[in-house]
């Protein structure tokens, strides 16, 4: 297998944890992993002798995506080149998101008939143990969307659930604000039919609610960009709130820590199963080529995750898979 | 005080659970109540002697708005009726939330200047003890938006926090997918510029994102009614999830469950403040009339809360100071 080109330079918490990751993705899994970035600044760190792409340059968290049309000596541009070419497998940054997408998009090009990339999260099941993740898409990769476009999301995460979760005939659910299919705003009730067509080819259950999200009700949930993100982030937000609170009710007093030390053996697989990094990242699917989006906050783990999960996309296909299911918009 | 009008008929488990909360609200807290609903089904629950609206009518919890039109004589149109005739001073109903909308929008009408009424609900902050709630709106009233609405929205929901939660000058955020005011659909970039405006009157710190909701970081979340139903129901199903999982994963063995009982004393108040119940339901602003809309699935303790909500808004003359500050729209 080729190797597969993690971005180095990007992330809060590069180059040190990420290349940590990467150096323990290659022993531990023994994948084939190729650091991407400053020659000057990897020889400083302990890189286990991985092969080094070099780039000059760095695209900042904060910098917009034209910046990727600037910084053509970037890690990130030079990440997407190196899928393009067939000198890797697959990329991986925890960098700047839509500089990430703009590498992608610009460098490895669309997938035939894809009209926009999406990008899919996996969001955990926490109370059916077992329970594969629900697939999300768009998380934020297009704002604004037509019901077309929605309908390939549907046709990709679908086949993304089914390659990578296993998940024989996954019921894609609408995202919108009510089960009647009258519900929502007039894009949704307009994806609502198309995605009822027989000519979608996807296992449509209807419309879903957010609060379906992370339960086994449903497998693939799609919506906009826009809606997608608001969604994801109000999840991740709620998870923490509530993280916080739970951990300072376990410690308000002697008594509170000890019952606590007692229920943490049963508490941390929860955890685990919560944790951003345990699934390594998001996907954007619809670009020739698997390009993992990592959370900004990446640590070491999370690296090794998202190397496990584009080894794993690239050993099962997925890419030609998803050029077989999306139908050109009519 | 007029009585507050509360539709008997209205929720998963009326009459019963609502009968009983009424009559608990007019007892415990010498709140005057009446009951509005049909005197047949009345007559043979305990009423603790309460005035009873008659209404022979009942709108199904999945009847579309316009059975408000049909059903001249139903628990909701009733209890809006009496609001505006000057027979009770404020309405709640833990029914149809269409139907409840519609009838308030019909009978009461809308204030003067607003163009669309707004619901409003109060997501708890939970790990920041005895910080106010923030006010999220629109909750679901109006599935399609124009910055305009968005606007008066943020009046309301500033107004709101001011006169019942006690917040001087409220911080309104606009719900969007990054802070930058690039950030979002053009709907939400053009709102942000009319928010930004001084002409708005509010104290606007920008754009928010989803995961900012449930923290001390803002007090009023602005959003079209499809975004916030969908970050409401995110929030409510991502809670449930979490707390289904942690209840199961204190009750795995006999060890687990004895800390768990150790740890109730300091997870108790948590659970309170997460509770839907305790908020006694969203309130439907911009209507000539205090009208609180329950969970369907309100318990006694519900209606209580939803009766204690209704006489504080009506005690600080909310409607009066929602009027002043909403601009008429450009």
């Amino acid at each position: 297998m080729l190797p597969i080109a993690v971005d180095a330079m990007g992330g809060d918490r590069a180059p040190d944890e990420i290349v940590a990751g990467a150096v323990q993705a290659s022993s531990t899994l023994g994948i084939p992993v190729a650091l991407v970035g400053d020659p000057a600044v990897l020889d400083g760190l302990d890189t286990g002798g991985l092969e080094v792409f070099p780039a000059s340059e760095v695209i900042a968290m904060d910098e917009d995506a034209a910046s990727v049309r600037r910084k053509k000596d970037s890690s990130l541009v030079r990440a997407a080149e190196a899928v393009r070419d067939g000198r890797a497998s697959a990329m991986v940054s925890a960098g700047n998101t839509g500089a990430t997408m703009a590498s992608a998009l610009l460098r490895m090009g669309r997938l035939r008939g894809v009209s926009r990339p999406a990008i899919a999260t996996l969001i955990p099941v926490p109370d059916v143990p077992g329970t594969p993740p629900t697939v999300l898409l768009d998380a934020g990769a297009n704002a604004e969307c037509t019901p077309q476009m929605i309908e390939q999301f549907a046709q990709m995460g679908a086949a993304f659930a089914t390659h990578r979760l296993g998940i024989e005939r996954p019921r894609v659910g609408l995202l919108s604000i009510g089960e009647e299919e009258t519900k929502g705003t007039p894009m949704v009730k307009e994806t609502n039919a198309l995605l009822a067509r027989p000519e979608s080819g996807v296992n449509f259950i209807g419309n879903v609610e957010g609060r379906d999200i992370p339960t086994d009700r449903v497998d693939v949930v799609v919506t906009d960009g826009f809606t997608g993100n608001v969604a994801l982030k109000t999840m991740e937000g709620t998870l923490r709130a509530l993280t916080n609170a739970v951990l300072a009710a376990m410690s308000a007093s002697e008594e509170a820590k000890r019952a606590s030390e007692v229920l943490m053996p049963e508490l941390l697989p929860l955890y685990e199963r919560l944790d951003p990094d345990t699934y390594g990242g998001a996907m954007l699917l619809g670009v020739q080529g698997v390009c993992i989006i990592s959370h900004g906050s990446s640590s070491a783990r999370a690296i090794v995750n998202a190397v496990r999960v584009a080894k794993d996309m690239v050993e099962h296909g997925l890419v030609d898979e998803l050029a077989k299911v999306t139908t050109t918009p009519s």
